[in-house]
């Protein structure tokens, strides 16, 4: 049986629903896929907890759930520098799951923590859009993304959470040449939208989805489309291998202009999201992330709140539409047990 | 640089395609993928061609585009034993690709080809349902899917072509229990449907579309169901790793009767489809394969006469969707090219 010892670094929705996806799914790996996952390491934003013989996976989701931080556990490095107890952790351990929050400004934490797993050897799977959109060329150089002896650099998780949008892409269309990729990747757009063509403004949308849940306190990143064009950035680096950054995305949000321009959708039948695009204009892509209305004839004119989709329009494989839907983190810490089982087949 | 030398059983629009597609993509191969593939052998009804040198691709797709059999071609081993052949070839291949016509009476010849050549050792990429559906478990006994060690075998082309039915169910949902898969997986049925829908019988529905070359001269196989119940079979057996047959599937076609049923449903806003379903029901998987009315809203209810889909719904990654446009033969021989690029590099 092959073991992993890794560090999750995070443990927000995702990190603690990963932690509970395993601690089920024990005897499924082991008999499936010959394969056990240990953890040696948990981080949140109020320090990290070590245990190279395994850390008590229960109690740290027993604290999680009432809210409370790491430090609250007896043992926690409090405020500790997450790259040194990292290193600390000497030989013992052997992955890093990085599930730290988004930063564009700089992408740290999880950008040292995943440049430093690389550097010493070992996988990591990222379910950190941030440090891959700012920073995808320095990583890839470290990874298994320019040199297969490298290690192995994941990240399913970041586009779409359960959604395979860059397996697909980058393993079930090898040799296409891509003309046109259209996405769906904002589930939290979608729910706003969704609730401006219904008559909110988006002053009352943006507060209503804060109330739910799905909005953040500071709801910049999604309605302002950094979040989609980050997306974009990742897949336009990895399927359609054409290095760019974010800068190099037209970007579009919403905001109180959109509300009217949704209720005007709704009425002659259509569907206002926020679509990436990437076209291929004969030299390279361009790539735009806009509100844009889509008819109902479109394969993404009828998604719900809960739907992202991708689809890519190839030479060699036509049209090939992806669609998923997803309710909670679950889909996303799904997305991160898929490339460890991934990484453990060497895949 | 790899070197796979193939032969190809099977000459027919996706045989053909594929030695078209390879043909104009080997640069590509050898830049993005460090392969070369050469074709050291063909065959079809007619007989065989081989060298292992090469054998002339340009000579071959010129004769079958003009509708000769390759005996037309001199060198040609007319009629003989495919088998034999294959064994004549000794070390000079070591791939096969089968793209030689269903037949689900035995298999043949597509599954004494394929027996042999996991048998000799090396891997086989098939777009032929027939063998699979019929003998799933004894080639899976000669092949990866019971041993890693064994030769990989790769069918991705007979579940939709293009679509990457089985990489997804198998690659990128790991640890799940799925609840449930619909399908969509003949277009011949599509388009019958459609025509009837739109006023025609089911005889001139059949007509029409064997006069437009989607339906064959003998309909059978589609629009009594036994395509769909194939590729679920293979589904099945796959993806929800439950060992099953043919006589598993409870299947019903089309036929006169539902003429009228598909009129009905688009009246009221609905679309017939031929529905391939995989229910657990708490110990096993039911299956089947029936004319069903899907509403507008459903996934599949909008898709096209050149459209398949297949829907997964399971515990760990929700539910996930897929969709492809096919309007030729070129899907399903990507889909071998895909094989191809997937077994040199050992996925």
């Amino acid at each position: 049986m092959k073991t992993y010892r890794y560090f999750l670094a995070g443990l927000g929705n995702i990190g603690r629903s990963f932690l509970e996806i395993v601690s089920a799914r024990e005897r499924i790996l082991a008999e499936r896929y010959d394969l056990a996952l240990k953890c040696v390491g948990v981080s949140d934003s109020s320090g990290s907890l070590t245990s190279p013989e395994g850390v008590d996976i229960p109690s740290v989701i027993r604290a999680k759930k009432a809210r409370l931080s790491l430090a609250s556990i007896r043992g926690t490095h409090v405020g500790a520098d997450l790259a040194s107890v990292y290193q600390d952790l000497g030989e013992s351990v052997d992955m890093l799951l990085d599930a730290t929050p988004v930063n564009l400004e700089g992408g740290d934490p999880g950008y040292t923590l995943t440049k430093l797993a690389l550097s010493r050897g070992f996988p990591v799977v990222t379910a950190n859009k941030g440090p891959l959109a700012l920073h995808f060329n320095e990583l890839a150089s470290l990874s298994d993304w320019t040199d297969k002896r490298k290690p192995m650099l994941r990240f399913s998780a970041t586009v779409g959470g359960a959604m395979p949008t860059i397996n697909v892409g980058v393993y079930d269309m090898p040799c296409a040449h891509i003309m046109r990729v259209e996405a769906v990747l904002n589930a939290t757009t979608q729910i706003i939208l969704e609730m401006m063509a219904g008559g909110q403004t988006y002053e009352t949308a943006v507060q209503e989805a804060q109330r739910l849940g799905i909005a953040e306190t500071d709801p910049k990143l999604d309605v302002e489309g950094w979040d989609a064009a980050c997306k974009l950035v990742i897949i336009t680096n990895t399927v359609l291998r054409q290095p760019c950054s974010l800068a190099d995305v037209s970007i579009a949000g919403i905001d109180g202009n959109t509300a009217n321009e949704a209720r005007a959708a709704r009425v002659v039948g259509e569907r206002m999201s926020l679509l990436a695009t990437a076209e291929w204009d004969g030299s390279r892509y361009r790539l735009g992330v806009a509100p844009t209305p889509l008819s109902i004839s479109h394969s993404f004119g009828q998604l719900t709140g809960a739907e992202m989709g991708v689809q890519y329009e190839s030479d060699l494989y036509e049209r090939i539409t992806l669609i998923a839907r997803e309710t909670g983190p679950g889909g996303s810490s799904a997305a991160m047990l898929r490339d460890v089982i991934n990484i453990s087949v060497g895949h």
